[in-house]
C-alpha cells in the first residue's frame, strides 16, 4: 500500500535553504557593495523607490495572491511564492552583476538592480505557475534558480549576439517563463491529471483572494510596464502608462464578454477574467496612439480567454501537458502577440525597405533564440527534477497544503 | 412554475460589451491623442502618477472590495465593479473631452484627465451601491454610462450657468450618486425586499474582505480629497491631508461609539463602522483649523451611523426604497453635511453682508441644480431599466453569484 | 451558574469613546494648528506624503490584518486595531507636541508629526498583541493611551538624561512595546489559558488574511525603517532601504528553514513564517555592508523562530504569561538583537578605546532605562485593568467576535 502521508521534507528543505542562504551571504560579503558611496540625489531616490515599491507589490502580493485560488493550497500558493521570490532575487542580483564584477571587482547594489532582479524573479514565477501544486518547495526553489539562470543567460546571449539592450531583453520574460514552465510540466507529467485532480478547484473565498491579487496586478501593471522606459523621458513614460491603462481596461471588458460568449449558459468565468487581466505585454516602445494599445488589449483578451477555455484541456489531451495556471494562454500567447504587434507597428512606421527587412530578421532572431534557450533549459530542469532525491509529492497529496504545512484545522495554537 | 434558472445573459452581455468596446476604440482612434507631445517634466509626472495610483486604488480596490460583504455575491461585487469602472472611465474621458474636441479637434489624454474620469466613475459606483445584487451586469453597465453622462452634464450646467470651476463640481459626486441611486432603487422596487432577501447577509469571511476594502478607502481617502486642490499650493494640500486624516480618525471612533450606543446589547455593528468610514466629504477649501475638520467628522459619523441603523428600514417601509449599501446614509447625508459645513464656514469667515448673501444663494443654487438633475436622470434610467429586454434576475436569484458566474463549488477546474 | 452572555459594554464603550473624542477635539481646538502657514515646497510635501502613506499602510493594514489570524476573532482583530490606532495617534500628537506647546503656545501638525505619532501608536499595537483576544475594546483603548504615554515619557527621559535624539528613541518601540505587553499579560493571567483556549486557533482562510497583513508589512517595512533617516541624505536612505530589503529576504528564507527543521514531521509553520517576517529591527545607522544586514536578518530569524516554537509555551508554564501573538519572540528578541548588533558594529568601527567604552555605557543605559520604564508602566496598567469596572470578558468569551459584534451568521441585514 502506498504511504498515507506525504514524505517529510525535513532533510531536504532545511539543509538546502540554509546552505543556499549562507552561500549567498558569503558571496554578498565579498563581492557586493551598496551604491550609496556615489552621489544619489533626493529626487532620483524617491522616484526609483516608488517604482521599486510598485514592482515589489506586483511580484510579492500580486503573483502571490493570484496563486491562492486553489481551494486547499492557499498557504502554499502565497507562502512558497514569497520564498521563491526572495531566493530568485538574491540569485539574480549576483548573476546580473557578473559583468560589473569583472570590470570593477564588485557588484553594485542599487534600487535599479533590485528591480531588475525582481523582474527576473517574476519570470520564474510565471514558470512555476505551470507546475503549481504538483511540486514541493525544494523543487520550486531549484526551478526558480535554474529559470533565473536561464533567463539571465538568454539576456546575455541576446546582448552579445544581437546587441539587444539589456532592458529590452527583460521584455521577453513572459514568453521565456511560459515556455520554460510548459516544458517542465510536460516532462513532469502525471497520469492522474488526465482524470482531474481531486483538489484542483476553487471556492468562493479562495476565488476572492485570487481576485485581490489580480486587482493589485491590474492596478500596478502600468508601473511594471513603464519601469523599463528611460526615466529621463517622462513624456514617453506617460505614453506607456496611459496606453497600458487603456489596454488593461479594454482587455478586462473583452475578457468578460468573450468568457460569457464561450459559456453554454452565458455565465462569466472567474478564471478567464482573472488570469486574463494580468498578462498584458505591451510592446512598449512602439505604441504611440491610444487606439493601438486598445486594439492590442482587445486582441490579447480574445486570444487568451479562448486559450484558457479550450487550449488548456486540449494541451492536456494532445500533449500530456497539464498547465495549472494556464501560463501558455495567460503569458505565452499575449507575449507572442506583443512581439508580433511590435513587429507590425515597426514595419508600418518604417518607410525604408532595407531597414524594415533588417528589423524583421533581427526581431525574429530575438524570438527564436529566446524560444530555444527557454525550451532547452526547461527540458534540462524537468529531467533534473524527475530524480527521486527531491521526494515529489504523491498524486493524492497534490494541491494540498496539508503535505507541507502544520495543519491548522487539527492543530490548535499553543 | 417559475423558471428555476436565472435567464442566460449570453445574448445580452456579450453583444453589448463587444459593441460598446469596439465603439470606444473607434472613437479613441479618431478623436484622442496622448498629451506627451507637449513637454512633461519628470517631477510633475511622478506627482501626478502617485495621485493617479491612489485614486485607482480607491476606485478599483476600495469600492470593489467594499461590495464583497454579501455572503454569496463576492465575485459579482468585486468583478462587476471592475467592469463598471473601466467602461465608465472610458466613457467619461470622452464626455469630459468634448469641449477640447470642439476647440482643438482632439481629446487630450493625460494622467489628470484619467483621474477626473475615474472620479466620475466613482459617482457611478455610489449609485450602483443602491441597487447592488438586484440587477444584472448589463443593467449595471447601462446605469454606469447614463449616470456618468448625467454627472458630466451636471458639471457642464453648473459651469455654464453659475461659473462653478469644473473641479469643484466633482465635489458633488456623493450627493449626485446617492440621489441617482435612490431614484433607481425606488423605481426598480421589488415586493420581495419587504420580507428581507434570503441571501442579503454577510458572514465572518466576507465581512473581512469588506473590511479590507474599507481600510484601503480609509488609508487613501486623503489623496482623493486632496487631488482637487491645486498642486501648486502644497501648503493648502497639506492642510487638506491633515484635516481629512484627523476627520477620518474622529469619525471612526464616533461611529464605533454610536453603533454601540444604538445597539440593544451594546455591540458593535460592522456595517455601521465600515460604511461610515468611507463617506467623509470634506468641504475642502474652507477648513483651516484641525478642530473644524474633526467636528465635521464627528457630526458626519453620528448622522450616518444613525442613518444606517434607522433610516434604511424606514426608507424601505415608508417609501418602498430598498437601498442595499445604504448609500443615502453613507454618501448622501455626509455629502449634504459637507455642503452645509462649507456654507456655514464661508458665512462665518465673511464679514461683508452682501457677499455672504450672494454666496449663500449661489451655493444653494448649486445644490438645487445637482439634486434636480440627479433625481430626473435617476428616474429616466430607472424607467429604462424596467424594460423586460434586460432580463432582470428573479427575486430568488438576487444577491447570488450563481446567476452570473460558472459556479465554483460544483465545477472543478479542467 | 455563570452568565451565558458576555457583559454588555454599552455603558462603558460609548461614554468612554465619546468623552475621550470630545476631549481631544476641544484640546485640538485650542492648542493645535496646521503647519501650512509656513512655507512648504511641492517636493518635500510629496516625499513626506509618500512616507506618511507607507507608514499608514503598515500600521492600519499590516498590523490590523496580521491580527485576523484567530478563527473567530477577525472583526475584532482588524476593527479594534483601527480604533486603537486612531485614538493612540491623536493622543500621541498631543503628547509629542507638549514641548512645542510650551515654547510656541501651539502644537504644530505636520505630516512628520503624524508619522511620529503613528509610530508611537505602533508600539501600542505591539503591546496589544500580547493580550489580544483576552481583553475588551475599552481595555484596549486604555492600554493604548497608557502605553503611548509611557513610550513618550521614555523618549523624553532618554532625551533629557542622555541627550538621545528624539527619532532614535523611537527605535526602541519594539522592545518597549513587547515588554509592556508581557507585563500586562502576566498580571492579567487567566487559569484557562493553561489548558488552551478553545477558540485560539486559525483556519485556512483566516491564515490567508493574516498572510496578507504580513505581506504588506514585508513590502513596506523598508519605508518604516528608512523614515527615521534624515531625508537630506538620500545615499544613507538608499543604504537603509537596500539593507532592510535584503535582511527581510534572508530572514524569510531562514525562518522557513528553521521552522521545517524544528517540526517533527518536517512541515512549515505558518505562524513562524508570518510573525517572523514583520519583526526585523535594523540598527539603522550602523549597517554599511549588505552582508552585515543579511547576517542580522539570519540571526534574528533563527532566534525568533525558535522563540515562537519553544519560548511561548515555556513562558506560559514557567511564568504564567500567555502571549497571544508571541510578541516577545517577534518584537522583543529581534529588538534586543538589533540593539546588540548596533553595539557590536559601533565597537568594531571605533578605534579609540575611550570612545568605545563611553558609547557602550551610553547604549546600555538607554536599554536599561527603556526596560525599567516599560516594565513598570506595564505593571501599573495591568493592575489598573484588573479592576472589575472594565467588565473583562469571561474565559469562554475569549477570542470570540460574538461578544463584541452583532453576529452576522444569525442576524440578517435589514
Amino acid at each position: 500500500m502506498a504511504p498515507q502521508y506525504a514524505p517529510s521534507l525535513r532533510s531536504r528543505v532545511a539543509p538546502l535553504l540554509l546552505l543556499l542562504q549562507t552561500g549567498f551571504i558569503v558571496i554578498y560579503a565579498f563581492y557586493t557593495e551598496i551604491e550609496s558611496n556615489i552621489q544619489v540625489d533626493v529626487e532620483t531616490f524617491r522616484n526609483l523607490y516608488a517604482e521599486f515599491q510598485d514592482v515589489n507589490v506586483i511580484v510579492i502580493l500580486g503573483f502571490g495572491f493570484l496563486c491562492t485560488f486553489l481551494v486547499r493550497y492557499g498557504f502554499s500558493g502565497s507562502g512558497f511564492n514569497l520564498l521563491v521570490v526572495v531566493m530568485a532575487t538574491q540569485w539574480a542580483i549576483i548573476l546580473n552583476g557578473i559583468e560589473s564584477l569583472y570590470n570593477r571587482g564588485k557588484v553594485r547594489l542599487s534600487l535599479r538592480s533590485l528591480v531588475v532582479a525582481e523582474m527576473c524573479a517574476a519570470s520564474a514565477l510565471v514558470s512555476i505557475g505551470a507546475v503549481l501544486g504538483k511540486t514541493n518547495p525544494v523543487q520550486l526553489v531549484v526551478i526558480a534558480l535554474l529559470e533565473v539562470s536561464g533567463f539571465v543567460l538568454n539576456g546575455w546571449v541576446l546582448q552579445t549576439l544581437l546587441k539587444v539592450r539589456s532592458l529590452n531583453s527583460i521584455m521577453m520574460l513572459h514568453i521565456f517563463g511560459a515556455l520554460f514552465g510548459l516544458m517542465l510540466t510536460w516532462i513532469l507529467f502525471r497520469k492522474e491529471s488526465e482524470q482531474q485532480f481531486e483538489k484542483e478547484k476553487f471556492d468562493r473565498k479562495t476565488g476572492l483572494f485570487s481576485m485581490l491579487g489580480t486587482v493589485f496586478l491590474w492596478m500596478f501593471w502600468p508601473s511594471f510596464n513603464s519601469f523599463l522606459v528611460d526615466s529621463h523621458t517622462p513624456g514617453r513614460k506617460l505614453e506607456v502608462v496611459c496606453s497600458t491603462y487603456l489596454a488593461l481596461g479594454v482587455s478586462a471588458v473583452t475578457a468578460a464578454a468573450v468568457s460569457v460568449l464561450s459559456s453554454p449558459r452565458g455565465k462569466f468565468n472567474l478564471r478567464c477574467i482573472m488570469w486574463r487581466l494580468c498578462s498584458l505585454v505591451l510592446s512598449k516602445s512602439v505604441v504611440h496612439q491610444p487606439w493601438e494599445a486598445m486594439t492590442i488589449g482587445f486582441t490579447a483578451a480574445v486570444v487568451s480567454t479562448i486559450g484558457i477555455r479550450y487550449l488548456k484541456s486540449h494541451m492536456l489531451l494532445a500533449f500530456q501537458c497539464h498547465d495549472t495556471c494556464a501560463v501558455l494562454s495567460t503569458h505565452g500567447l499575449p507575449g507572442l502577440l506583443g512581439w508580433l504587434a511590435h513587429l507590425l507597428l515597426q514595419i508600418i512606421d518604417c518607410e525604408d525597405h532595407t531597414t524594415t527587412i533588417r528589423f524583421a530578421v533581427f526581431h525574429i532572431c530575438v524570438l527564436l533564440i529566446t524560444i530555444t534557450i527557454s525550451l532547452s533549459m526547461g527540458i534540462i530542469t524537468g529531467l533534473l527534477l524527475k530524480w527521486n532525491f527531491w521526494k515529489t509529492p504523491q498524486d493524492k497529496k497534490c494541491f494540498d497544503d496539508q503535505a507541507f504545512w502544520e495543519f491548522p484545522h487539527l492543530s490548535v495554537l499553543k
